[in-house]
């Protein structure tokens, strides 16, 4: 995109972006945490400083290593109307830039968010390759699934895995959580022991050439209690129907009820604490949502997780959860481990 | 402290922190990014959401496990002047919380940061025990240190040995710069393989109960040229002094220009081009900053690496980093690995 056709619509003369994945998103720059991109009529710059000698061979658009002073005398040319990311730049950060910048400093939202929303052809491929490295990890890990086995120790090996294959990393620390912590939606692995007759989640992704991935599988040691297969069934009949439900088109809102209306028909709606999935990318959580909330509409290029859950208090918990690709007329289903009830 | 002994001073009624690390410090709650702490004048708590269920045992603060409408309708009760995190809350947020409270939103600085800048005797401890595993860990790698391995195999084992050993992971991704890319002050490890006659740079830390460690080695392997091995000779008589000149009362600028100083004898000291410090603790950067900008004025208890390094563009460079606590006459070093010329 060319910067003035950024730039027009927002009635901007500038547009300084400072959120990590977003200055990724525009430059390819591995480390964006240490870097800026400027856009101007002239065209868009990484600015980064000389921890970064490298960075015009890293980034695709042209990069500017500075030093501070450089850095602020660059910023004191900018003129007009310009932009900052409202919902990323601290406070302070702007009160800085105010006073040293003569400029009309415009708060904007989503500018960056919104193009980085509908993936290019390569975008889904990095994905699918992360989560194709994902699931590699966990057939790598389903051995340890047995009882006496620490949670920690799992989580470890899916990391190491990863990382020995390549991933920059997990996509987030791999969730492990067993028997009555699998009711605990966001659990650390811990150093609990797997037991027989229990139920275990495994979360888990990739993160590879800044890309990531993320599903959840939930197996069982054995033959676990009745509530717990019911949970079970109820969280994939809710998965199933929210795939069959998405479709572009659709708001975020709409598909998270249907999954919500399927757990209800088994009285276990309530147990399903969270949201129903998010956008995947640069970051492993960015838009669109699908939760109550959820007003974004879906378009083709989106790729999205479809996580239902049912979390039973001191019993155990359910989470299904896979990575999805809108595409014209349905979805696209990126992630590719079976999810029938397994009793290891 | 008591929250009346914070609030007062700074005239306010109450104080929102949000920044991850200060939730930490003041809560010790282990997912301080999805959490916040409300001081008022009844009390410091603990708000989360509904994800994690058990944040009242994992905090040492009172807990309020709160869905978005319970958490806004809490907000909504505060009355005159309620402090923010300027340097840390985005302006969008902060939109957001003045359209929803009709208290008055102070931009506060640093001042959790600053109860931070001095450690307890605890969390002394902690980073001893950070920084004796980041040891434990290098002396675990040094056999792999010889021609042919690749710098990516070292990092991961650093990060593999941390992680097995009970570390929430490293503090860093470790640092492993061989030959040329020692000249990269903030090199990735990456899939150049080591050669004779290199100069290896490791820089690493453990994260432990979230406090970090950090410290940097450079090793020879074998003999190197005469200009690499007289950059590590003045990288050590800058380190020497700067340890020496590192006293309660001094600046951070002082400190730091003592070693540009030491440098400047062997002609080097362009060659330095980063600061020789920084605080660490429930961040891995944090205050007193020692460099040419650091004001801050040194006081016992403070933790801070001093880290002097040359980078010799298409050479090679040294950094050597030691981790120390000021005291009340000087400096205690927390690392303890040999530092002198060592080839492997
Ligand atoms: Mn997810
Ligand atoms: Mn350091």
């Amino acid at each position: 995109m060319l910067p003035k056709d950024l730039l027009e619509p927002l009635g901007l003369d500038a547009l300084l972006v400072t959120r990590p994945e977003n200055v990724r998103y525009l430059s390819g720059f591995p480390h964006p945490e240490d870097a800026q991109v400027l856009i101007t009529g002239e065209g868009a710059f990484l600015l980064t400083d000389p921890r970064y000698p490298e960075a015009e061979r890293e980034s695709r658009i042209p990069a500017k290593v500075l030093r501070r002073e450089e850095r602020e005398a660059l910023l004191k040319t900018l003129k007009g109307r310009v932009g900052f990311e409202a919902e990323h730049l601290p406070y302070a950060a702007l009160e800085r830039l105010r006073e040293l910048v003569p400029a009309e400093w415009v708060p904007t939202k989503g500018v960056v968010e919104k193009l980085r929303l509908r993936k290019t052809p390569e975008e889904v491929e990095r994905i699918r390759k992360a989560q194709a490295l994902a699931e590699e990890a966990l057939a790598h890990v389903l051995p340890l699934l047995r009882p006496g086995v620490e949670e920690r120790e799992i989580a470890l090996e899916v990391e190491f895995f990863l990382k020995r294959r390549g991933a920059e990393g997990a996509a987030f620390p791999p969730i492990v959580a067993s028997g009555e912590r699998g009711a605990l939606p966001h659990a650390r692995a811990s150093e609990k022991r797997l037991k027989a007759g229990e139920l275990v989640t495994l979360d888990l992704g990739a993160r590879l050439e800044g890309y990531h991935s993320d599903m959840t599988r939930t197996f069982a040691l054995g033959r676990p209690k009745e509530e717990l297969r019911r949970a079970y069934k109820a969280v994939a009949e809710a998965l199933e129907a929210a795939l069959a439900a998405l479709a572009p088109g659709k708001t975020g809102k709409e598909v998270d009820a249907v999954a919500r209306k399927a757990l209800e028909a088994h009285g276990l709606d309530r147990y399903f604490v969270h949201s129903l999935g998010h956008g995947v990318g640069l970051a492993v959580h960015e838009g669109p949502s699908l939760s109550p909330y959820g007003e974004d509409v879906l378009e083709p290029g989106m790729v999205v997780t479809v996580e239902p859950g049912v979390y039973l208090p001191g019993l155990g918990g359910v989470r299904l959860e896979e990575l999805v690709l809108l595409t014209e007329s349905g979805v696209e289903l990126l992630s590719r481990f079976p999810r029938d009830f397994q009793e290891l």
